[in-house]
């Protein structure tokens, strides 16, 4: 077992030096990181092979294989992904909601870094320069611990973003990488609570869950997605088969995908049947209420436990309702807090929808897959918010930082 | 021990009516909750009386029981207390940083509420209605846990303020108060996370330390404050002195009260006899190092515990530097993370001290006592927060919301 209790403190000895680098030097890192990848893509495929290698021989699942391999042109975006964040606005040192107080003091609030940020991820090894990326571009000092499959070509491309620190007259201590990949200092890193200030796993539900129960860090949680699109008595019929079609076949794997349909009972009849053969093109496997399979010319009897599921697959449960509120409570019931959408005609069902539906990103007329740092306009994003606090919905740089209420007074005290 | 699991269901069932009340309900029943407790100002009385019986016969300490005692006024300031929070804007229900994006899509940040709010508070009875109001105001449901000293007259309050609830017909559920004071029943409280969102201990450190220690809900840590005042080269000295002796003297029992003076050396021989001479009018002991100490006539020398120690006493520890990065470091080194203030003229380095030092507040040129939701214009206050995520600082109504994503499309869907 590694000792992390010296890693969590030089990170936290790294961490003032790192909150006050300027942009200039902050994009300089990034910039030579960028380069630095790319000239050593012989090196990190190298180490990529290694692990490829273990993987085949242990009879890794074709799809997390893909994930873990890296190319010459994968290698050459995650140097474009680095060079990306650069381009971004500092999010650090802006002032906003400076007020003059009766008293003369004027108080604001200043974006600052949060300080030490913790990431532990599964087997892309790309997470590696990316989220390294965005937390020190936010001005954060980052400690990684990626899974055991990608080990080699983490510790490759970690080694290649630490020689960027120096060579640009940074502290290497802005990033460290945990090379060691045992259960016990999975566990030990998850309770380095005085020493890391926010805890971000990124992976699927098993890891998140996982970090949320184990750590005494504060955790933001990312990523499950059981979404639904409600299709209103007034809806029209050629949106609501787009954006259901959309939101379901675009792209299967993703947390902002639809799993769930909520139709209204008076629309069911005209919606369905063209729903139907729309996603046949997809072979989407309808599992529908007894109300709705009335109208459907296939589909599987939906079980209480279908309107739980989040499928990520070509598969989409069917529910009828009778009118707004008991969408809004179905959904309430069985959502994950990622994103919602009303399909509708009807300015009070859809601001009723907006207010009462209780989501990270609730859509009006639109794709669910739209919830995306990118698509938000963050250029870029660290993951899906799907708790409340501090960050919610699509987290760009901004969900990095914290704040600190700035004073300037002339000799005021307190009567 | 209580049965935990139906109040937190309870609570999370009325989320949802809660969060959707209009701004003027919430009002009536903050208005006649006010009214009750002034009607009720007998049985109260009576119920506080059985509390402080109890607590003598214990042999409380008298600065404890006087927090424990309600008197008429005491009363009619709770009840005023919650009009206050009534003539406050609604938190609830904005919508800002709305944009428009190359797609047509209308993105932006609606203020919702966080849901349930759980708060453990210890021996004063006014914290049930004055937390009450400010998490119901924000659309929150409020779970109440309040020490056993003061049971009695929780329990009356608490029945005041939802007889409030019942008589605008609004659910009682709005606010649970957990009457059973037992160990057992507060460890579930703290875990009690599949119905509470948000978790805050109001009281001491010990308090504090041990919720943010047992809780598996994410917990809002307030108070603890070891402010320092550093007092530049430059500064006004009787500028200095006038902020230290109000940063020290003004109240010592408070968290933004100053702990420890930061001096620097060639300023010392100027300014320490001077405000010796000050503190001595309310016998200001000062735990000095020995450069300090050469100016003083009277002083005790100061230890490493001395530095991290937040005294709520007549005591101000002073420790001598060469310059404003010493100060920094030696603040950022002992700071609880609450307030600090510099005393200069020099424009730099007050732009350094804020950029640099690592607190909620960062004052140029005024006492830390500003630290206080009233004083920062949000006419109430649940708390001043020491951490760094979702709030930091003084947590008015704002803290007590979270947002959501509202998106207005008209048929997008992603390419």
């Amino acid at each position: 077992m590694m000792d992390l209790e010296i890693t969590g403190r030089k990170a936290k000895a790294a961490a003032p030096e790192v909150a006050g680098l300027s942009t200039e030097l902050k994009n300089c890192v990034l910039g030579k990181a960028a380069d630095l990848l790319v000239e050593s893509t012989p090196a990190i495929l190298a180490a990529n092979a290694e692990d490829t290698a273990r993987a085949k021989e242990a009879g890794m699942a074709e799809g997390l294989l893909d994930r873990l391999t890296l190319t010459e042109s994968r290698i050459s975006a995650m140097a474009e992904g680095l060079r990306a964040i650069a381009a971004l606005d500092d999010p650090i040192g802006n002032v906003s909601e400076m007020k003059r107080r009766p008293n003369g003091l004027m108080i604001g609030r200043m974006t600052v870094p949060l300080g030490v940020i913790g990431v532990i991820y599964e087997a892309r090894p790309n997470v590696t320069s990316d989220v390294f990326g965005l937390c020190f571009k936010a001005g954060n000092v980052t400690i990684l611990k990626g899974g055991s499959d990608a080990v080699s070509s983490n510790t490759a491309i970690s080694g290649v973003l630490r020689e960027a620190l120096r060579s640009c007259g940074v502290t290497e201590d802005a990033l460290s990488f945990i090379n060691d990949t045992s259960r016990e200092t999975a566990k030990a890193f998850m309770r380095l609570d005085r020493y890391v200030d926010l805890m971000i796993p990124r992976g699927g539900a098993g890891l998140i869950r996982t970090v949320a129960r184990e750590s005494t860090i504060p955790v933001i949680e990312t990523g499950t997605g059981n979404c639904h699109v409600y299709v209103d008595e007034s809806a029209d019929v050629e949106m609501a088969v787009r954006i259901i079609n959309n939101a379901k076949t675009q792209r299967i794997g993703v947390c902002n995908a639809e799993e769930s349909l909520v139709v209204h009972r008076e629309i069911a009849p005209k919606l369905l049947p063209v729903l139907e053969e729309k996603l046949k093109e997809h072979h989407v496997e309808l599992r529908a209420d007894s109300e709705s399979a009335a109208y459907l010319r296939e589909s599987v009897p939906a079980t209480e436990e279908d309107w739980g599921t989040e499928y990520l697959d070509y598969i989409l449960s069917v529910k009828t309702v009778g009118g707004i509120d008991e969408a809004v409570a179905h959904i309430n019931r069985y959502n994950t807090g990622h994103s919602e959408a009303i399909v509708t005609e009807n300015y009070e069902n859809a601001q009723k929808f907006l207010r009462e539906v209780d989501a990270a990103c609730v859509y009006v007329n639109a794709s669910t897959r739209f919830t995306d740092g990118f698509e938000f306009g963050f250029g870029a994003e660290i993951g899906i918010s799907t708790q409340k606090l501090h960050a919610r919905g699509p987290m760009g740089l901004a969900a990095l930082t914290t704040w600190k209420y700035i004073i300037y007074g002339n000799g005021q005290v307190r009567e």
